[in-house]
């Protein structure tokens, strides 16, 4: 067998786009003596996962929340109930309340949110599956992203999980 | 280029074992009509992750807890202090108080909890790299599992969220 076409060894030898991300965030973290925590819809953990892949990300990584539920964002995370109805749980807002809703419940410097539709059912008129806002909760306020990916459920969400890292790498290198 | 060798083809067409066990699990959730929430230190995300790959799993998932530090694993999840102390975080106890606290947390029929040391650091006196605890929160009771796995830390990480499927899949099933 020729070990190149092995994708098992493939996988463990090349880091992923996520792991080279989650280690750049990692990075810019640690010397910056920030902790993060997340809030995730759509990824259901992606994100975290890729977080915690990188070797003594306890150092500032606090921990998340899966909100798969409304319950979950309203009653865990501070989500408004009204913007939840008025915006839709795919929205800007909501993104941004699960950003600061975790900032809060994790006692954390920076934190991201994330809500999408990550297929392939879930549309609605005028929210398309692979729709998804992230949000970066900073002391200074949120920013936040929409994206619509075309992919699959799991490329859009790993989709989401990237340019999650993406949002807080550009946050922490100051060019955004 | 010959595709057999390209290894985001083999990902994206081959279903992961993690893919596998979701899917099943989630059609016993289903047919059961039992909900199912988690808690996660070790494995990071990486369970609800693996559990939201699926289409339609948020019929029956509700959402998770990443408890990263010991702060979250007591004030979000109940976890006593008393019990992370005298037991230590990577301990049956843990991982069973984090199943019970996700269960209440998100009013889940069903929860699981994992703690553990992915590794490379993190290895104490009688706990080395590769320990974890997989416990079953459900309305009769709490049973758990050990395991001492081998691999890299992302290797570690994806055989503790294999093994808390089988563990549910095997209540679900009635064969444990």
């Amino acid at each position: 067998m020729n070990a190149s076409c092995d994708s098992r060894l493939v996988d463990n030898r090349t880091p992923s786009q996520e792991a080279t991300l989650a280690q750049r965030a990692g990075d810019l973290l640690r010397a910056r003596r920030l902790t993060l925590a997340v809030a995730e819809s759509c990824t259901g953990g992606g994100l975290g996962d890729a977080i915690t892949d990188i070797a003594g990300s306890s150092d500032y990584f606090l921990g998340g929340v899966v909100a798969y539920s409304y319950e979950a964002k309203e009653r865990l995370l501070g989500v408004p109930h009204d913007t939840i109805v008025t915006q839709g749980a795919v929205s800007a807002e909501v993104a941004g309340a699960l950003a600061e809703g975790a900032r809060r419940l994790f006692g954390a410097d920076l934190a991201l949110g994330i809500t999408g539709i990550a297929g392939p059912g879930g549309a609605t008129p005028g929210k398309p599956v692979g729709l998804v806002y992230i949000a970066l909760a900073t002391p200074r306020g949120i920013r936040w992203q929409r994206h619509v990916w075309g992919g699959s459920r799991r490329q859009n969400k790993r989709a989401s999980v990237r340019a999650a890292l993406q949002l807080l790498i550009a946050h922490l290198e100051g060019t955004v």
